[in-house]
């Protein structure tokens, strides 16, 4: 087994340099770091190319039960000293477990086996997300809540960004993300007979009174500018959310949570 | 108008020690950083003590207006360097501005003026929330679900935390908080005729199907163990939320709101 002790090692140095976004997509890789997102990981078949570890900053007793399950899937594992796996690390408090899979890419046409079959798919549709932290969070409501994939459209945060990876808790790992242009997206739903429900403050209906069952698109939009001109104009209903406080309580995550579970409600 | 160059000056120090909890609290006083939470804060009538500014960190124009206008409330005004401002910001990008202001105590009696005359007081209790994030975020959600008020029994994370402070959003200053033990707050809601309805995996009803209409508290429990056994014992009802995907999606901050939001639905 490998072990690297220099910082100027070049594997170390590729590490840090996957952090951003470039490095990332020329490798086609990307980075998962720490015990339980590896684990979920593994879990979910996601195939580790290489494991780095540093018993140095293991936390408990299982690591190297988890090593050994990730070689027998065919990672290569190396061994870096408590200094290189530091500088590797992206997390605050590391915990000596850093690891690198392959990227994956859906498409639409990759959703027609999960969709197939299905009397009322229901998606979620999300526009230009700018911060990665919101992207995981809205991939862990759309576990929770059931959706049979995620479509990001015109993408502005990869969601192979090592904090989408930390902050979707490893649902990155098993619900199904799409990145396409808004475009096709209109047209493959269109095509589908899914409706497309867009959630905006300027809408007249609630949420409460839209009708969010059957074949369904949530779609939601960006941080700063809300939904496109495009999608407001494509969407089939519009609706909003009730706010009763300052204008800015409800961030994009919190407010595809919130129309996410009214379709749960309603869908029972 | 006072000038502050030095990084030693024991101003300074003061306003980096306040980032820790007993200094803050020994000083009976809290942090509020960036020109956004300080105007919010101003327009929600909170008295600055202070406001400690360094022009070479500005983003805007608009700095200047809103020195002016604390200073007109009351505000001493104090300049640093660029380099003494770089000390005392707790935030990874400083905007030149950081505040200090007194720290405020609701107490259950405290309530009662803004209680009464309604009909059906609409009330959340977290307990011992440990991340200052998802105590910002529960009270952004609050104020969005038009919450009479929060109360927070026994707390582990401080209000006046600095990312409690930030994560809200300046919510902070507007929606009530109480922080009390959980026994007196049975008590009262009980007094009041207030319904205490519990949050909880283990309940069996979903709480889509639980009366969230009339005086109502919406109980939370924490982070890492959930809601403590006396209120899981004394609430009137528990309920749970439906969860599709894998155990761990939701966390408090989004439990809170999808309960909140369902309530909202209901109370209309």
């Amino acid at each position: 087994m490998e072990r690297i002790t220099s910082l100027q090692n070049p594997r170390v140095k590729q590490l840090v340099r996957m952090r951003d976004r470039r490095p990332r997509d020329e490798a086609g890789a990307f980075l998962i770091e720490g015990y339980r997102q590896i684990r979920r990981a593994l879990e979910k078949s996601i195939k580790l190319s290489e494991l780095y570890f540093s018993s140095d900053w293991f936390l408990g007793e299982n690591e190297p039960a988890l090593i050994e399950q990730a070689r027998a899937a065919g990672a290569q594992v190396v061994e870096l000293s408590k200094d290189a796996f530091s500088k590797v690390a992206y997390r605050e408090r590391p915990d000596g477990l850093l690891a690198v899979a392959p990227q994956w890419h859906n498409t639409l046409e990759s959703l027609e086996p999960i969709l197939n079959g299905k009397a009322a798919p229901f998606l979620l549709v999300v526009e230009a997300i700018e911060k990665p932290g919101n992207l995981g969070t809205i991939l862990r409501s759309a576990d929770a809540a059931g959706i049979d994939a995620v479509i990001v459209c015109d993408p502005v945060t990869d969601i192979f960004n090592p904090n989408v990876v930390r902050s979707s808790t490893g649902v990155l790992f098993s619900v199904p993300v799409v990145i396409a242009e808004s475009q096709p997206v209109r047209a493959w739903l269109r095509e589908r007979g899914i409706r497309a429900v867009a959630t905006t403050p300027s809408a007249t209906g609630l949420h409460y009174d839209a009708d969010l069952r059957g074949p369904l698109a949530i779609i939601m939009g960006s941080e700063q500018y809300g939904l496109s001109d495009f999608w407001l104009a494509e969407s089939d209903a519009r609706v909003r959310i009730p706010m009763a406080g300052q204008a800015d309580s409800l961030n994009v995550a919190m407010a595809t949570i919130i129309t996410l579970f009214e379709a749960v409600r309603q869908r029972r």
